[in-house]
């Protein structure tokens, strides 16, 4: 997917980028984009991404209006051998499906459609590296979120031996690409959660936008683009070099408490503003945060604002590339029914542990947003580098 | 919505119509359609709808690629006036809303966008006719589905004093105009079901179509168009005239065991095959099915096809306009994560007594689809007229 992501980058430096939420520097080349153009919204819908690549399509690939996450646990007899049994058929599902035709043996092959934008993201838990002759492959730095001060975590929405995160235009081909994926993993591993999202990445003219998540914030503004990106997400170890790390967080959002707080509260809790998601320190959404600027005396940028806590300056330089969705759900408890609003919060990066963990550590401290905010889930996995024509997902690995 | 149907339906006819699922024919003008061209893309998503007409926006449509159903229970001290209030409040917040403009107090006025096709439609249940002072204008024929002998309904998805459907492009606006209703709802109603569904009403050229249910079959080919949609969803009694009546069922789709069906087998349950929806008897989509061809002196359309045993000729001319949405949901049950699948079925006709339940009847006892379908929800819901600039939804009912 990344082919042309030196070059794209060039033409589009960090401003040029904006429009696809800090990614379009590493997106696989369209008309307007090649042409250095501002991005168009078939930029972003109706794509027929490639399935081969350096890096999986589902990355660096837009985010997409719609997406599912499907956690699997492995079966107590699935082997290493098994799973990578199952990857082999994944890949060949995952080709078929990204290029518009039914898989092999696929029930229902009149609902492959290509141009639908639809990419399926392919990952490992932690558990695999448990499997007899896997032991010794952990990737350096993958490993379980610890527990932090304002977690509510539960088991439903945490954990998982297998992902598979399918995005598309539609939510109809995201369902039957699920339908086929969870079929074929069913003698091996079975769905341990299921998360639904959704993204809004035009704006009402159609021009690609970063989007909004449910506090209406401009949500992904200042994710890494071009080279530092790739450094940002992008592994050098062992057999995940050219894959990545990714956390998962389903991160509940209390509307209620989050409505009676003033504008500029608001405002102030993450360092940027409502309108355009730009720095409260002054400039444009994709200009960075000034947390040297004072009114008074008194940091413009406030010290428990969320762009600070997890700025890179005040993390050692940690990055990651954030690609959450919205969602919204019912609970029925002991009280009735109860809605909830939340983002399905992603992040990838070379190591969690080097850069995931500690800037969530700093958060969990310091964010003025976690009045607002609660993760009631928690999952990582490793992503395997992309494969090219005759290649399989996760091939360095199982191999 | 409707002022231009007569001449739009002359312009189309019946095939005309075909891609926006029978229903273009009443849907507002756009240019390829005012020109007598074939439906484009932009006929059915990025519109922006207006929210006045004779007929609430979100029954004669296009259908979109996401929406939610919010049934509402009524607070015990809500009374006919205070009904009134909320239903003037919501009209303001519908406004608003349909034309991208934050409605009045809106606490995310940011992600009010135009040109996301978006649409609520406010419908009134049965216990709303108990109120004081409206028991004599339940509309005749506006009533509760009786038990069928297939139900399996589930009262977390059943009922419901109030109805606002939301239709949209994307599922993050969807979810703003949820919260604004609920939320102004909230002195008055409380949240009793939410059921969130999609549709994909496009091809992979872009083209309107009629769109596949998870069964992976077209669904909506032969709803009326023209003359003959307008009679058959249009009420004219009373305050009633210009709405209509909307059953919704949730249906569920066992899809383990219809992958199991042979496709002609499948092809056979409702009488169309499944790549384009055509007739089995011959013909093309938008064709109707002939029951009278025989093979072999056999039946071509099965006995027990659902598209013989819902069809208009043997059910005393009884027709419906089908406007349902796909959706999928996990269950947790003592045996675990269950992942289940179906329909959203709605239907909108003039008359609920007369027209659905004979034809639901005639469903429960011969349908071949009931092999693989579970209805377990029914909620009926008495849709007010449209209303112009100044007036409000239900005004005739409430005033
Ligand atoms: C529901 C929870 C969260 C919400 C609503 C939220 C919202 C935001 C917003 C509005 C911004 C500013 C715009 C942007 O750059 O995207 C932002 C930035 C950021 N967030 Fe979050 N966030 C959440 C959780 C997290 C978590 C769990 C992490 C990591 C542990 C995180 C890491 C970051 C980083 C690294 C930035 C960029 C900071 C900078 O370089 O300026 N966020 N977030
Ligand atoms: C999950 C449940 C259902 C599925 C999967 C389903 C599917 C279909 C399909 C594939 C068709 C043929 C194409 C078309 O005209 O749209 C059809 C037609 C039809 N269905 Fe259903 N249906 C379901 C439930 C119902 C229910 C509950 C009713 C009414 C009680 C109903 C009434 C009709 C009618 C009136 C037609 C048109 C018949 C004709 O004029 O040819 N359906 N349905």
């Amino acid at each position: 997917m990344s082919d042309s992501s030196v070059s794209r980058r060039r033409l589009f430096g960090y401003a040029g980028a904006a429009g696809l939420g800090g990614v379009a520097g590493v997106v696989a080349g369209r008309a307007s984009a090649a042409n250095g153009e501002a991005p168009v919204a078939q930029d972003v819908v109706g794509r027929t991404h490639s399935p081969y690549g350096e890096q999986q399509a589902g990355i660096f690939t837009p985010k997409t209006m719609t997406g599912e996450l499907v956690a699997f646990d492995l079966a107590p007899d699935t082997d290493r051998a098994a799973l990578g049994r199952l990857l082999r058929a994944w890949t060949g599902d995952i080709v078929a499906l990204m290029t518009g035709r039914p898989p092999a043996g696929d029930f229902a092959p009149d609902m492959a459609q290509a141009a639908v934008s639809l990419t399926v993201l392919v990952g490992f838990g932690p558990r695999v590296f448990e499997l007899e002759g896997l032991a010794g492959r952990r990737p350096a730095g993958f490993q379980d979120i610890p527990p932090m001060a304002h977690d509510r975590l539960q088991d439903r929405w945490s954990g998982g031996d297998l992902l598979a995160w399918v995005s598309a235009d539609d939510a109809t081909s995201v369902a039957h690409a699920v339908r086929r994926l969870s079929t074929d993993a069913a003698p091996f591993a079975s769905v341990r959660w299921r998360q639904r999202g959704f993204w809004r990445p035009l704006d009402q003219t159609g021009a690609p936008v970063t989007g909004r998540n449910l506090f209406g914030q401009v949500d992904g503004s200042a994710n890494p683009t071009g080279d530092l990106l790739r450094e940002t997400v992008l592994s050098t170890d062992d057999w995940l070099a050219g894959g990545t790390q990714l956390v998962v967080r389903r991160i509940e959002m209390n509307l209620d408490t989050w409505d009676e707080a003033t504008r500029s509260r608001q405002e102030a809790s993450v360092g940027r503003d409502l309108p355009e998601g730009a720095p409260l320190s002054g400039g444009v959404e994709h200009d960075d945060v000034d947390l040297a600027a004072t009114v008074d005396g008194s940091p413009v940028i406030a010290l428990d604002a969320h762009a600070r806590v997890s700025h890179p300056s005040q993390n050692s330089g940690r990055r990651m590339l954030r690609r959450g969705l919205n969602y919204t759900a019912e609970e029925w408890t002991d009280a009735g029914l109860v809605e909830t609003s939340g983002l399905i919060f992603s992040a990838f990066q070379a190591n969690i542990a080097d850069q995931f963990i500690p800037v969530q550590r700093s958060l969990d401290q310091l964010d003025a947003l976690n009045e607002w905010t609660t993760a009631i889930g928690s999952a990582v996995f490793a992503i395997p580098p992309g494969f090219s024509e005759g290649g399989w997902i996760g091939e360095g690995l199982l191999a």
